[in-house]
């Protein structure tokens, strides 16, 4: 069964799809709105971890309202929401020709966030699987998964390269508001880069 | 990491052991009341499938009241959630030596079913990972898993070898109110049990 996988190179998506990896052929997949070439280190990571890897091309005017939304209300949360859900669209369209559609959103996952109504509505209006093979996992399950599994770079988000659609949204922010509004939005915090893989 | 996950030899818990094994040391465990020797099923079953296997034994008093709630109830769903509950925390108990417990719960359970809260509290109180690795797939990414990957006998309840405590709950209510009792609380559905997995 052919597998999309929502990927952005962090530890949570690639834990995803090496739980996937032995029930679906598996491509990650990432979203981009033609705003930077960031998905490209998403391309890296998927060729260094041995996975197919495709790009998800998305709607820019999505990009435009998440940003609206995240300037809105100071914090991203909303914003990201709305594009995961757009990406998850695009992904589980017929034209994409997944059986199955995936994305690392783990147990206590706040943002983003698939209920289990949106899953079956997915699945009923697009004739796929929507799967969150994560979403039986708590924080720590992961970590430790993680710590096991995967070679990971982590520092503060503006040091480490993003490989999805998060790295456009700064961009587009930075250009509206200015630099330093990049940082009221979204606030320190760490970012994980996957290197590696154990098998 | 060692992990026990709660096993009925159905489909579903078989499902999650395959999903477990490349991460986790899985030992299939397999609940009983000492009331029937039905987890006997069980450990033939974890056998021809190359897992360990421990049964646990549960308290015969949570039991009794099981079927105190399903006769009065006239249907299983409160009574099984009872004694599912109850089996989660003796294998989590810190006796049981596990580092994680598991359970073969799916997105569309409806029951047995655990929160997010109550897997933190779980978590929490134990010192354990709890982790539903199906909690993230639909019935019909199950059902096409299964297909797959398992080797599955099914038929009516009352013909099928229960391997979990389904079977002693069964035997309880006839002992208590006769046979016929049984298929009361227990309208008409399908089990599965599984034979073999393919890898």
């Amino acid at each position: 069964m052919e597998l999309g996988l929502l990927y952005s190179a962090g530890k949570d998506s690639t834990l995803a799809a090496l739980l996937l990896e032995e029930f679906y052929d598996v491509t990650l997949v990432t979203g981009h709105f033609g705003i930077s070439d960031d998905w490209q280190h998403a391309r890296e990571t998927a060729d260094a971890l041995g996975f197919e890897f495709e790009r998800l091309e998305l709607d820019p005017d999505v990009a435009r309202e998440a940003v609206d939304v995240m300037l809105e209300d100071g914090f991203p949360r909303n914003g990201i929401q709305r594009v995961h859900e757009h990406a998850l669209e695009r992904l589980a369209a017929e034209e994409s020709g997944f059986d199955a559609v995936a994305d690392g959103t783990r147990r206590d996952d706040r943002v983003p966030t698939i209920s289990r109504a949106q899953a079956q509505s997915l699945e009923d209006r697009h004739g796929v699987d929507y799967i969150s093979p994560l979403a039986g996992f708590g924080r720590g399950a992961v970590d430790r998964l993680v710590d096991a599994n995967l070679a990971v770079t982590v520092g503060p988000s503006e040091e480490i390269s993003r490989a999805d659609y998060e790295a456009e949204l700064r961009t587009l922010i930075a250009e509206r508001e200015g630099p330093a509004a990049v940082g009221d939005v979204f606030p320190d915090h760490e970012q994980t880069y996957v290197t590696d893989v154990r098998r």
